[in-house]
């Protein structure tokens, strides 16, 4: 037997045929672009049935499609909202995804943050853990948060929405678009960051000024010994520092995995995370835990998609 | 039959004996004073042998006995963490009272936190809630999480040490010793500014000037129009506004319920806490969540404490 997993991201689709250990069989991954409201269902609804004519071309009947949606999954209504994908609002993805196999194989859905730790927790950086926090940061930051064995997930759904943390007072408009912990720290905080202190500073004669495209090219920088980027990076890691104290002071985790495409390049800066983190947090909490990066990197989604498929949910078999 | 709740602050010791249906038949408090380390279990164990023995007089079969304690319960130690109970760091509570009665008497248990929570969840403002928080703002500040139906507790049994919420910018060595929230936003950290600002400002010649003795005293006098007393609880309310703001965008609970001696008085406050709340917190959930005043009020640990003895720290009967 197979399943076939998907992960929808804001700006990329990536599918892929599992077998039932949980194993990669065939991967494929294309771009949104500019696609929004149901282009992006049409392009995920083109996919998923050229996979599973593929799938029907090996021989490999699939059991289950397992999805990872960039935001809230609505059980109750089978639609999405994915606020990085114009016109996602209450998106009825389940309907659409049904409708390709007449309702034969069953679809689950979740959001990325559950999808990734529900991944660490089976075969990841997480396994063997009871509480344990993924923490993607990528062009956005979410979490994934697993409480004594279960996903948290809330009244409604919005549980783990860890890139609206405050964290820096007084409040400012800014963050209202994507919350405060985001505004600063994401893969677009940075790279704004850097756009506005390139505009800013005329003397700077740096690397950045001719290499600047997004925020990789930062940690390329800060690498180089280039002081600009050791000041953003420096910021970000206080408010990675101050984000990962919060969830240590409120989860009392055993695990906070970073996750998402900044970590990635970021991971080099773990030690530094927590050792700001070791300042804030609840004393014997942070004693407690350990910062790892994710074992499954950018397929960490990917993989919990596959999980839905073959366990529903579940992190117990 | 009945059962006895004790309830051990930071300052005062309570202890009631409750009905089987977790009525409260009778109740004493005594003041712990100057008591340090073992003095403070002698009065514990003097005043439960005293309530025992009451019960005895009255024909009331005492058939388990429950402890709300200021810091950590340890279960597999039966120890207690009390950081503001001199040398209760690792305090064998549960042994001492298992002593009393020969171990004859269950003794159950568990955080302040956890007991007010529990408290709210069977008979006061979270009735019906899957999801909810206790916020106890008093000389400290604390929380009970209920998740999905259940008492949040972590790894260590540390989780919900909200009062350790990084909230301010850089870090502060003044934050070490209780953390950023409870510095800025406790009873202790209002009565600690408002003498930081009558000592700083000698031009104030408001009512604070006479009648500052404790928290209490800035909401009486923000009540008779003091700008300081305004402008200090403003600030207050900031911070409770951003620290409720990361429960709501973390855990998406129904309710947020505000308890501890400050709410009491700041209760007032409340509309302008949800206020501040809205402009940080993920915007869905924060269209989910109602703040609430307790229905239990300084009772609510020992209401909990009586619920650990009657149903052994679990949320359903």
């Amino acid at each position: 037997m197979a399943v076939l997993a998907i992960d929808l991201g804001g700006t990329r689709l990536a599918l892929a045929l599992f077998d039932g250990g949980g194993d990669l069989i065939l991967k494929q991954t294309v771009f949104l672009q500019q696609r929004r409201g149901t282009e992006v269902g049409d392009l995920i609804r083109q996919q998923t049935a050229r996979l599973l004519h593929e799938a029907g071309r090996r021989q490999l009947p699939v059991h289950g499609i397992g999805v990872s949606v960039p935001g809230i999954y609505r059980a109750q209504t089978g639609s999405v909202w994915a606020p990085n994908i114009p016109g996602w609002a209450d998106y009825p993805l389940l309907h659409e995804l049904n409708a390709i196999s007449g309702g034969e194989v069953p679809v689950h859905m979740d959001s990325d943050g559950a999808c990734c730790i529900i991944a660490e927790a089976r075969r990841g950086a997480a396994r063997g853990c009871r509480n344990a926090v993924f923490l993607a940061v990528g062009t956005g930051i979410g979490a994934g948060i697993m409480v004594d064995g279960q996903v948290l997930r809330g009244a409604g759904g919005s549980a783990g929405a860890v890139g609206w943390l405050a964290l820096d007072r007084p409040f400012d408009d800014r963050y209202s678009r994507c919350g405060c912990f985001e505004y600063y720290a994401s893969g677009d905080g940075i790279a704004r960051l850097t756009s506005e202190c390139l505009a800013a500073e005329a003397g700077y004669s740096g690397v950045l000024a001719s290499t600047f495209e997004g925020a990789e090219d930062v940690f390329a920088a800060r690498a180089a010994g280039d002081a600009l980027a050791e000041r953003i990076l420096r910021q970000c890691t206080e408010f990675w520092g101050m984000a990962a104290a919060n969830l240590v002071s409120l989860f009392n985790p055993e695990k906070i995995i970073f996750g998402g495409g900044v970590f990635g390049p970021a991971l080099g800066l773990l030690g530094d995370i927590y050792s700001e983190a070791r300042k804030w947090a609840q004393p014997i909490g942070i004693g407690e835990v350990r910062f790892e990066g994710s074992a499954l990197g950018a397929d960490a989604a990917l993989f919990g998609a596959a999980y839905l498929a073959l366990h529903a949910r579940s992190l117990e078999d």
